[in-house]
């Protein structure tokens, strides 16, 4: 039986609403221990018997990830973390600071790799299927090589987690041609070309959409960007349409058309369904938006408990230490 | 009166949008002189008398853009960019390939200012207002002072066309704190702060369509896959809803609720509503989306019109002169 250790203390409403999606998933049969301040997490597990491992200090997204994982060793993120690390625990997910849970991550778990750049790896919703989306943030400066390194964990995660085959690998960029953006591109485009990947060239933000990759390479600036970006477009259209339904649309037909579109904004709400994976590290670690609320986190959790069962680590450990 | 100068043969539909978008922006009172491959446009003139000037050549998305200006003197948006630089034209609109509008802007108009780097702004929809965004992908590559001075650039564009006192200017980062992002933006925070626009500090993609600022800066590259991140998100959406509305809804519902979410799809439409400019070059220059149809090329002219009756170029040089 598999157990996930939870960061309770991390995210914009935690830990009420960690601490909820813990006690959602427990009730879907999932073991959870909860790592944070227990006088702040026990009033909302009213009754539920989820171990709680006291670990009172909290990092800020204010703080400097590297100096609050020295300085903080009570923090959250380093409790949920050392669980895993002691085998008390297969997976870690956290709603807090990305910045803590990768430097947290480094340092307790270790690289798989020494020479490896540890990314965040999201899975976006597209029309025919699901795409993963790396780096989302981990890494703002990078090489040619470190994206090549990107690619190659990308391609593994879908093989595990999306079970195909030779997963088609886009790098992002601003036009097709083989020439087209900075040297960063130029050169990785090279690199990809000739490594044993399934490169499928160039691709374009509006193919996010459109599946004509399985995997999207980038540097974690433009990746940040990216993912903020399709989050304000998804809520920009979805208030739009709000108001114009409320505008035009005959009175009684609203509720039964809000009814129908509510699958739509669900696919697209990151509070809801955003999961990204924490890849390169010793030991599976999920990362959930800031906003998570408890239906996300729990989410999340099945999620991490899906990679788990997959023997996720062990497989993609394996693959990285052949590159 | 103004005479706008169109790029007939730039465009994945021209010259037959071309031509019939400037035949409706003629109806409507505007004049226009088409420049281009005679004998490919009169056909689609059909007894309209628009003004021809006969530039055969055409320079293809696939060719370099700096090559292909000096190459084809005869190209279309050469010819269009020669009307207004002899003044037979107050402005340009190409929806042709972007490099070869800006180099041949640059070579046949001249730059506002000897050390500036023109860059294109886009206008693109926010929730209460537009907001101006550049760089859109002129330049790929650019220092923490080049985006200083888009951001001027930008700054003045919002206040002469959207007619608002010191609109406010972000920097699109990944975070909002001041350390956030990478040398380039750490760099950029810190001109910004110290110059005398009314810099509200970093921005995130998702802040787009709040309209938290007026004007938002950021590098060719990050512009460029933001803009087609955005475009492709809110396509995913509108298929994601047209799929669910057919599988969901009474048939009968169907046509008064597309009918009432048609002037959303409109407003986030590129193909309908993108125009953006060419800002730090001699003269009026507008460029529309490659796959610009009729109605887009019809408002871009009306647009690019708009700009000349302001008086843009004018107030525009004045201020740029005194940065």
């Amino acid at each position: 039986m598999n157990t996930i250790a939870i960061d309770a203390m991390g995210g914009d409403f935690a830990p009420e609403e960690i601490v909820k999606g813990a006690i959602l998933a427990k009730n879907l049969g999932i073991d959870v221990i909860l790592s944070g301040d227990k006088d702040l997490i026990e009033p909302y597990l009213e009754g539920n018997k989820i171990p709680v491992v006291d670990y009172p200090e909290v990092i800020s997204m204010e703080d400097s990830p590297s100096k609050a994982i020295r300085r903080k060793p009570k923090a959250s993120i380093v409790g949920a973390l050392n669980m895993l690390n002691e085998n008390k625990a297969q997976g870690v997910f956290s709603a807090g600071s990305t910045g803590a849970t990768l430097v947290g991550a480094i340092s307790v778990l270790g690289k798989l790799k020494r020479d490896i750049r540890p990314t965040i790896a999201s899975v976006l919703p597209g029309l025919e299927r699901d795409i993963v989306f790396l780096d989302s943030g981990a890494n703002v400066d990078v090489k040619p090589k470190t994206l090549l390194y990107f690619a190659a964990m990308g391609s593994k995660f879908a093989e595990i987690l999306f079970e195909i085959e030779s997963p088609k690998v886009g790098l992002l960029n601003i036009g097709e041609e083989e020439n087209k953006g900075r040297d960063l591109e130029i050169s990785a485009y090279n690199l990809l070309k000739s490594s044993n990947l399934n490169f499928i060239g160039n691709v374009e933000g509006r193919d996010l959409a459109n599946s004509k990759a399985d995997v999207f390479v980038t540097d974690g600036f433009t990746g940040n960007v990216v993912l903020k970006t399709m989050e304000g477009t998804a809520k920009l259209q979805q208030t739009l349409i709000s108001q114009t339904l409320q505008d035009k649309l005959f009175k009684p037909l609203l509720i039964p058309v809000k009814n129908a579109l509510k699958p739509v904004k669900d696919k697209l709400n990151p509070d809801k369904i955003n999961c990204s994976y924490l890849l390169g590290v010793n030991g599976v670690v999920t990362i959930g938006h800031g906003s998570s609320s408890a239906e996300a986190v729990k989410n999340s959790i099945l999620h991490t408990n899906k990679a788990i069962e997959r023997g996720f680590i062990n497989k993609f450990s394996n693959a990285i230490s052949e590159l």
